[in-house]
């Protein structure tokens, strides 16, 4: 059944469907027309699409016209004023973001270590466990409940925004609201201890103010709103949009050019080389506000720059005195290979596990009372504090902080000093410590560079048992209703993995090989099964490590895993907005897909409207259909040339003069007011069976609740 | 007249042109109805476009029903292992390139070195510039005669490659010949002492490789022809094109990401997302192909990875003890903008000079017989040789090795032993180093690296001495007839002028900075004036650094630079496509050209043939006509339908059977016959004034001469 879910839906098809049909399977599955039965619970909604097409009609001629030299360089200079404003911003929430995550997370840490430590001596543990719980459940509460107020909030947010970059549009995205339930939420998710990432949010964060900073307005607060009536369509707003989430990765990994290329992988439908230039200049600004605070905050060094990024995989070197140090060789790079398809491998079964709670949750959960939720948060953080408090206790083992094997070969000490600050010595006497608390007691961000850059050993007990764990732990919660990212449990959980293949390696095998290199791989190739992006991914890995020569073992492993996890099932991205039902065309399209004509898809049934059409008609044709434009038929239908001519859709033959596209209020008022103006109206599809009897006011007060719907 | 040639185009028709015209006079000029006066003198050559659209017709139809999964993913993996390959093949010329230029140099200068060194007791000077006279003007020469063979192979082949992915053919350009006389010419006019680079035409050699190696064929040697038809198409084929001309950035400068991005810059036009992640894999392949040979070769470690990219600017780092050393603050920002600016100005200014030089070429140079040419390429490397022999011998200055000022400060001496290694003493006594002598008697990757990371000072003077020199020698150089990069120069040229800034900011205001910063910095300033690259230069010159933090001041520095040069002209590639009259349509168009429709550019006087046309007729428009395709009108104009159906292409009439797309040829002999079997032709616009009386077997030598011209 596990395997059904995984990769049922073309196997069936394939198999059952096949005898007298004209269409193969895969074209029935293209166009809908088999379904599995687990397919047809799940919501279907009927996305609208946005506007991403340059639409050419009068007023927007008349707009070119009245454009020159001087105007079009102005437009473009204020393109760059908000490209800038827009990193700046994303910095700013990254680094207002870290510094509550930081806070909070060391306070909580101080108190329960400290307590930790008494009670090792007194036998009060279960007192530290529940100042823990106390601490972790209250975080948590707060970040559901944000996502309660605003839904979208909830998860990664990159489903979204990709969504949104390839032209579906959810409603509220990008609306002020999300954003700051977004940013709060993912602030104590964080905090609350769950296995969670802040980097994805960052992203759907750095999206909203890119969406929100070029409107000039809000419809939150009604009071903010410049007169400034530039970028208002879906086109220009999604430009900023781009650079918004690219430089929410920036700052998130510390990755500008890693940012404008997921950006260009996500959004990749629709790019100009313009917007290039402007988003890594947008992803820069963010990268480098982000760095200058936090390096000013953490290291009251303002103007240094120092740390890039929110996650930071801290310098991989070997010491200048060790000649027989290398960060990788060519023999290595079997093994990353072999690590790689284990990568897609763990991922493809991180997918399908998290695609099954998912349609779980969607049945189960999603139709109940809406504290359910919150409850389910709750469980999850329970379970998962439980889980780190009673593993760091009782299943650590305690290592020596220098290399317990060969000495001989002189594995330096890291130079760094960092690395043994971070350390958890719980139960274990001076000069060894705790190696799973030491993983499980510490922010996650510490936990991957410790297994980046410890030099001393990890139990591969301690890590199988981190992993499996880690792995379990935040398959559950990703999907939970709080804001949660990816990124940083998926690399912790590869991380491990990784560290310990080099553990077997080192110790087994004796091999001479740098450890942190193959953590590092390790969390490529399993992040890299999980989200399946490529390229933006590689060099997002590339800027975090700082090192060009990783490039080749990352993109090798990432490739790997990429293919091997695509043989059983899509990215987890693409999964959640599959079963959200969004209708997103993918750049690259099955090959049946080619040999479809547009009859095969389009809707033979139109609905359509004359000029002059009643309102109640109107009202019904809005109330039974999901669509917001109609082709407008002229009566006489002999004079094909007439029809052609009337074949366009509804928004366009509303006059957008320069002086009105002010508000979109005020559109739909003007669009309200041109619906009046045909009072004897006429309408075929819907119409033709109910007779118009209701009297003219009831018609206003219709008219009325269309505005109010067009404007929700 | 030098400002005017720099920006006259527009001013020129702004002030004089206006008067009683309807269109304004950046709409004429759009349209080429006004044109300077000394454009008109330029060669223009109707260039023909290559077919980048995919062409729907009946046969491509049958081939995409005849496609299945299997099929798709065996072509799929057919073009992973041809990116791989070309990847390789690059990785494998920019060691062979690389190999030979350093022996001969090491050779060259070992010897010359050693004969300075006897004469300068001795008096024999003259004696040591003969010597290295005769070493540089034979390389020279035989690269300038291999350009003779093949006159594209002449330049960086940037500005070619640009237009090739463009959709515009340069004969010639990705021919084996092509390739062999530009790899091995660039070779002996480096080892030649030329200010030129050896990158630009890696990527040339790059892009030829990915066109050749994907066609299973040569043309240049019938013999090799594998039956293997796929990627004919001129799609497919710029698709390698693209992926072979970002391996040849990634390998000159170690820049995978930086490739990826310069094929997606300067080919933008035609760009999809599957292509990117193949071209980042070829990147990677070429640079570590090169990594993998040079470290090997240089360093007997196979195996290892320590030399990315032919050009390697070295690792910029502060030495651990120094607390006080940063690679660059906040405050250091303010001077880079300055430098940007000063780097945008003198770049427009090597344009403008440039091109006036190529302009006089065209007129007085390239009319006359080919071995002035060859002449001219022998003058420059004289000229060349003479100043640097005897800026070195007379202009230097002797310098300390350790820093001179404020050793309280400390000042590091690099902690790398290779700075010191190649420096040069003459005339100077121990413990100093001739500082004119070590820039210029040297390869110009030493001198680059020298300025960089060398601690000790280089006099203003010198500095200042060896910009000048170097700009007018480069500017110069720039446009003869060998295989000329420009990058390299570029940088030395910028880095001098970086390190004088950095220099007086040192000694004259005690700043604290770190000289190699400002150094890179003025290379990136003055290279971003003259190529007006963005993006992809920003990330080539950051992966060349390795150290992502120099990613903002980088940026700024070249958006500067690239800002003030477009005040005053266009970058140096484009002015050279502009030269040649290849009709490149840019991604950015002005703003003027948006109001144009298509009645304004095309061509009202149409040349089509009818479906019964008299070979002679055909002949006719071959002849006076420098089209390969023309619509096929039917007689019955009245008939509006046929008349539609009839408006299509030539090359789209001719069926295309998928047994029989294996040769190009042979689609032009399908294509004669096809012409053969309308005896009857009939033609309107040419015949009607030439009636058809020549027998009919003078018919069919003009075929003959048809099919010639269209082979050739």
């Amino acid at each position: 059944m596990l395997k059904m879910a995984c990769c049922g839906s073309c196997v069936c098809s394939r198999c059952c469907c096949r005898d007298g049909e004209i269409r193969t399977p895969e074209e029935l599955t293209i166009l809908g027309e088999t379904r599995e039965d687990e397919d047809e619970i799940l919501p279907r909604k009927d996305y609208e699409s946005l506007d991403y097409d340059r639409c050419i009609n009068e007023p927007y001629v008349e707009v070119l016209e009245g454009l020159d030299n001087k105007k079009a360089k102005k437009y473009e200079a204020v393109k760059w004023i908000l490209v800038f404003a827009i990193g700046v911003s994303t910095g700013l929430i990254g680094v207002f973001v870290d510094f509550f995550v930081h806070l909070f997370t060391q306070v909580k840490f101080k108190l329960v270590g400290s307590s930790v430590e008494e009670c090792s001596e007194n036998g009060c543990l279960a007192l530290s466990l529940l100042e823990l719980l106390a601490f972790n459940m209250a975080f948590v509460f707060i970040a559901s409940v944000l996502v309660l107020i605003e839904p979208v909030a909830a998860g990664s947010g990159i489903p979204e925004i990709k969504s949104y970059l390839n032209g579906v549009k959810i409603p509220g995205i990008v609306r002020l609201r999300t954003f700051v339930c977004k940013a709060v939420g993912v602030l104590f998710a964080v905090a609350g201890g769950l296995f969670v990432g802040k980097e994805g949010p960052m992203i759907h964060s750095g999206a909203i103010v890119g969406a929100g900073l070029s409107q000039f307005q809000s419809i939150t607060f009604k009071k903010i709103h410049f007169q400034f009536p530039y970028f208002r369509s879906d086109r220009d707003k999604r430009d900023f949009v781009s650079a918004g989430a690219a430089a929410g990765v920036a700052a998130a990994f510390g990755a500008p050019i890693g940012g404008t290329l997921f950006s260009l992988e996500e959004g990749c439908s629709f790019w100009n080389q313009a917007l290039t230039w402007k988003v890594l200049f947008c992803s820069m600004s963010a990268t480098f506000t982000l760095n200058f605070f936090r390096s000013g905050i953490n290291y009251s060094k303002w103007g240094s720059f120092q740390l890039p990024g929110l996650l930071n995989f801290g310098e991989f070197k070997c010491l200048d005195g060790d000649k027989q140090c290398h960060l990788w060789t060519a023999v290595d790079l079997a093994f990353f290979v072999l690590m790689g398809l284990v990568g897609g491998l763990l991922g493809a079964l991180f997918n399908c596990v998290n695609k099954r709670l998912a349609k779980y949750r969607m049945r189960n959960v999603h139709p109940k009372a809406k504290f359910i939720r919150v409850l389910e948060s709750l469980l999850v953080c329970m379970v998962t504090t439980v889980v780190v408090f009673m593993a760091s206790m009782t299943l650590g083992e305690c290592r020596d902080l220098t290399s317990p094997v060969d000495n001989s070969t002189a594995v330096p000490m890291s130079a760094n000093e960092d690395v043994n600050s971070t350390i958890r010595q719980f139960f274990c006497t001076n000069k060894t410590y705790n190696d799973m608390a030491t993983l499980f007691f510490n922010p996650q961000e510490i936990a991957i560079y410790q297994l980046f850059h410890q030099d001393a050993t990890f139990s591969p007990v301690t890590l199988s048992l981190f992993f499996v764990l880690y792995f379990l732990l935040s398959c559950w919660t990703y999907g939970v209703s709080v804001p949660s990212g990816l990124f940083v449990p998926s690399l912790l959980c590869g991380a491990s993995l990784g560290r310990l293949v080099a553990n077997v390696l080192k110790m087994n095998l004796g091999m001479h090989i740098y450890s942190g290199t193959f953590a590092l791989i390790g969390a490529a190739a399993f992040l890299g099964g999980v989200v399946r992006m490529t390229i933006s991914l590689t060099v997002i890995l590339i800027e975090s490590t700082n090192e060009i020569t990783y490039g080749l073992p990352i993109m090798i492993t990432l490739m790997v895993a990429k293919w091997t996890g695509d043989f059983f099932n899509k990215g987890i991205y693409d999964i959640h907005i599959h079963l959200r039902g969004v209708p997103l065309l993918e750049w690259e399209t099955e090959v049946e897909m080619d040999k479809l004509t547009a009859s095969d898809i389009m809707e033979p049934n139109l609905t359509y409207v004359y000029p002059h059409t009643r309102v109640q008609s109107l009202v019904s044709i809005l109330r039974t259909t999901v669509y917001h434009a109609f082709p407008v038929v002229t009566e006489n239908r002999d004079n094909e040339k007439e029809f052609m001519k009337g074949n366009i859709l509804i928004s366009n033959n509303i006059r957008f003069k320069k002086t009105s596209v002010l508000t979109r209020a005020g559109e739909q008022r003007r669009r309200c007011q041109s619906m009046k103006s045909y009072p004897s109206s006429e309408l075929r599809n819907v119409c033709d069976e109910r007779p118009g009897t209701e009297p003219a006011d009831e018609g206003r007060d219709i008219l009325q609740q269309m505005l109010e719907r067009s404007l929700r």
